[in-house]
């Protein structure tokens, strides 16, 4: 099949706009949605320093690639890539090797720490049994934020696709929890939390690998080596059976989600987060953070 | 087990509520929690007549039977049945029958209307092939609004349940159709549209089915012919799934949609629906209904 916009030969043929695109007409296709949302979101402000949230995979390769791309040659905007290492055995050295290259390679400043110093122990150590998506998901968002702020970061990048966004979506309506919900707002700022942004929302998970691969970097297709969630496993699974069934779900899932969070926004305030009275950390709605509650009594 | 509130032997174990009730606080409680939700959406008003969509199933029995029971010595309250032989062989002639038992049991009058008598056809040989439920939908709906005007019903009920609810809602969701979304509100008026209710909104599909044993009445293990909405399947097992790992998900999903409801009433107005050009039923968004839309040409 040939590209519609020229006469190349076409890498993709996404359902959802029934565009076929060539590698070149593709990765433009890509870089104009990131740049749409990252104005539209005011996702990139003058004077910002954006952390990376850089775990090696595709995502968040991706993410580091285009934000270096669009913003390296700007003077008052400046970017650091930070790693978790929880210290996965097999799993998370593999994708960190990566990671070190990719940022050696853009020459970006990288900064990698690890469950054990800051918790005294590697996830698979403080598991003792079960959960361990949920332990490790506080962890990391408790460790990258603190980094993110030793770092004087501004913003903090997540390379949540629209997948992620979607799935994540779909499990807010699920347990109907307006407060999380209206956290999911762009550039929601709340004390003692660097603002995320998510600049990849909007293209799919596949496109991100596409993107990945045209740009010669190798696909990471080492998984995590502890089950994911088997409810997100679910939500995703639907939602990949209805976009099939019905191409551009996941974008009329978004944009109705936006539609839903401004109504929300004109009729509800968000709760602030609460401050943790152990460590000072941000603690969403109870008085001790959940890093505290994970470490002080083991999960079971 | 024994019920909470006697010593009686429980007759189920509500997991949602952790509660252990016997046959007579269970049907206590199925029954409060639909008179509180007809109260509630001001469901029925003095000097309404119902229509009661009967299909003989257990969630239309179910429905049938409360309302009789709730209104049955009010003056002031007319029920009449409803009930559409879609010529579905094999099938809806066996509920017809259960239809008619319960109608002649209760003395309610009973108007049953066939595809064939008002479109010419039966669903059978309506179809030319797939989107049997579609098709029947719109057709059952149809007819179901111009039987309830003719018998001069003030509100059209239906045996709609916690899981038909929430699947809808869910659905809807994934369509991010806010117009359907808002056309869900409870006693929503449109022209030409008899306000349809729910009283069973609040009642998990298993207690309708237990509800309905309990009054020994058959229960219904017949199955339509055509297979139901594959995507509905989907979203069927995933609510289940996520009941069963989390209960009172059906319960919150439904609570959370009104919340987002009540934000869109604020900032949104339901668009009326259109009158069909060549019928002048009520036709939704578009200028010609889809009943003359499937009736034209044969939907393939």
């Amino acid at each position: 099949m040939k590209c519609d916009k020229c006469n190349r030969e076409a890498v993709i043929f996404q359902k959802y706009s029934s565009a076929h695109l060539c590698k070149d007409h593709f990765i433009e296709d890509v870089e104009r949605k990131i740049k749409r949302d990252i104005r539209k979101y005011r996702m990139v402000e003058k004077g910002d320093t954006i952390a990376i949230a850089l775990s090696g995979g595709k995502d968040s390769s991706a993410l580091l690639y285009i934000l270096h791309k669009l913003f390296n040659n700007r003077q008052d905007i400046h970017l650091v890539a930070i790693s978790i290492d929880e210290g996965i055995h097999g799993y998370r050295d593999k994708t960190l090797k990566r990671a070190r290259a990719l940022t050696e390679k853009l020459e970006v400043p990288h900064v990698i720490k690890s469950f054990e110093d800051a918790f005294g122990d590697s996830l698979d150590d403080l598991l003792t049994g079960g959960k361990a998506c949920s332990v490790c998901g506080v962890l990391r968002k408790n460790l990258l934020n603190k980094t993110a702020r030793e770092n004087c970061a501004t913003k903090l990048g997540l390379g949540h696709n629209l997948d992620d966004e979607t799935q994540t979506i779909l499990m807010n309506y699920l347990r109907a929890d307006i407060d999380r919900m209206m956290r999911m707002i762009p550039n929601n700022r709340q004390t003692g939390l660097v603002p995320r942004i998510k600049p990849l929302r909007s293209i799919p998970e596949k496109e991100i690998a596409l993107y990945t691969y045209l740009h010669d970097s190798p696909l990471d297709v080492d998984r995590c080596p502890y089950a994911p969630d088997a409810l997100r496993n679910d939500v995703r699974s639907l939602l990949n059976d209805y976009e099939t069934a019905h191409p551009g779900t996941k974008y009329a899932l978004l944009k109705g989600f936006e539609k839903i969070i401004e109504s929300l926004k004109q009729t509800h305030t968000i709760t602030p987060v609460k401050k943790c009275t152990e460590c000072g950390e941000p603690s969403g709605r109870s008085n001790i953070c959940k890093t505290c509650q994970l470490l002080k009594k083991p999960s079971n």
